[in-house]
């Protein structure tokens, strides 16, 4: 297999990967027969590298709750690669990484606000076992744990997944985030989300659902319509540090989040995200961990491509006074 | 009309619109008797701007070629507004602007690459002439002049057409870019731009059409599947500066491109910009104005939402090899 390439654009400095061998992956509709992701099928995988399974069972054999395989079309790739063949002028260098699956029901279920919370916390102990291991490997400056469901948010199969992936920079939009909290840090000593909670449940007006450990509100510069997040009431950078207390009661906020926005818009499109700090830089001060999720609600065009900015047309305001009227039960 | 707001992330330092009254824009397929930017429902537009047209027609009738009217939906409207209320901790400023619908053909047409040369001259005519009425005020600090092709790439209107908006801020993809550009310029006294076209042309094997004044080329950082760029052999900065043998010769690689595209792919699901230097800049060594294609091939999902970077499946030295291949007649 060919590898990967990062290229970097040499008037923006950004840096993005080119994976033809991504192009292979199935593509659109695929029967339950055929779905390598459902119970039974698990010869259809590469062997797993963590599940959660009935104690009897036998890892790539049915009996699992989540499975956790490396990706079949990977983006990044876990090995030493040969350096692409220099061009003047322009950058490059081997997508190595780590680029990993996880599959979050044994059966056939398309949509993650159908799952109940005690399959969530799975998933997210899943996540958070996943991340802690790859943590360990010091190549990996950054983890990006991330969900495309619908094949409106770029899912190419339908079963419920999420992937994991260890880069081997920041990119640039953590990079903009975490710059930009340590800048708040700096000028004011806070950290930037822990005064952002404190000013939502004062204001009260954008939050959606809150209980001891977090908050879900749809952010004052909501990018997309319904945009919302889920952000622990307690400072903590890393979501690899939460404790299986924490994990518990995130289960919760999060299963009423999906079941509210799949209710208030009529079925769920969209993508999730959990912004963890980089694990090189461990606990700090400024920076805080949180979950994004970004429904896909309209299409973006040419003004999001030529200015690298939004036009949302639904106040956040308006869109958590829907989404606290939905019941998520 | 409530006034649309310019609201910034206090974390990303992003500067997003929100805009409700978009939401009111009439949405999916709309039969051609009821279509306001047929010739024959001048009535169902505001009133025109610009209009190329047969000299014995009157504004806001039938007679015209390409037509450009207010957008009656505006994310940015052209009056001062209130300031809205101020929130401790965040920034929010009127979104003032211009907000202009290029009508770019009197009949129901859905594919602007079934337009003939002579027809995308009256176009890119009407955008310059446009562009150049905007750059007259002062306020407008960057024009983004933009195409949603499709329905799959932001288009809530299938009769082609473009938009023109006139912004008090330099966004932040622009930003990037001519930051990018004027810090190449000062390390090394040429025009990034300007080193591009040469290397590609030396290259070859990104390049898709070439004629005396234009290079068409996929980028080596290409951040879509078969992403172009058409950019101006010759140095300079804003595309309102363009002469007319200029702007003549840009119709034929535009033309080309878009059906090479449209052949290529079945069908044509794409975004262009034309990236201009800001106004107030004028014409300077360092920023060289061109436009970029960027075709809808694969859903974006949550690797893009996370990493602000790209995943892309098809080398651009492949997509160039492909497009050079389609007869563009």
């Amino acid at each position: 297999m060919a590898m990967p390439e990062w290229r970097k654009d040499p008037v923006t400095g950004l840096w993005l990967i080119i994976a033809p061998e991504r192009a292979q992956r199935p593509q659109g509709e695929q029967t339950i027969e055929r779905c390598p992701f459902c119970a039974g099928h698990e010869v259809d995988t590469p062997p797993e590298v963590f599940s959660i399974r009935a104690v009897a069972s036998s890892p790539n054999t049915p009996g699992w709750d989540v499975r956790v395989v490396p990706n079949q079309y990977p983006a990044v790739v876990n090995r030493a690669g040969a350096v692409p063949a220099p061009e003047p002028f322009y950058l490059s260098m081997p997508a190595q990484g780590a680029h990993e699956v996880v599959i979050e029901s044994p059966d056939h279920l398309e949509n993650i606000a159908s799952l109940e919370q005690y399959q969530l916390l799975k998933i997210l102990t899943a996540y958070r076992q996943r991340m802690r291991e790859l943590s360990k490997d010091e190549r990996w400056r950054y983890l990006l744990l991330f969900k495309n469901q619908g094949i409106g948010a770029g899912a190419t199969l339908a079963h419920v997944h999420s992937q994991l992936m260890g880069l081997t920079i920041i990119p640039s939009e953590a990079e903009r985030e975490i710059d930009g909290a340590q800048d708040y840090y700096n000028r004011t000593g806070s950290c930037v989300y822990c005064e952002m909670n404190a000013l939502e449940v004062s204001a009260g007006k954008r939050i959606v659902d809150a209980n001891q450990d977090f908050l879900t509100f749809c952010p004052y510069a909501s990018r997309v319509a319904y945009e919302s997040w889920i952000v622990p009431r307690h400072h903590e950078s890393l979501f690899t540090t939460s404790d299986d207390a924490s994990v518990h009661n995130l289960a919760r906020p999060l299963s009423h989040l999906l079941r509210r926005l799949d209710r208030a818009l009529g079925g769920l499109q969209c993508n999730y995200v959990i912004h963890s700090g980089p694990p090189h830089l461990g606990d700090n001060p400024f920076y805080h961990w949180h979950m994004e999720v970004l429904p896909r609600v309209v299409q973006q065009g040419g003004f999001e491509w030529g200015s690298g900015s939004y036009i949302n047309v639904v106040r956040p305001e308006d869109a958590a006074a829907l989404l606290r009227g939905v019941d998520p039960n």
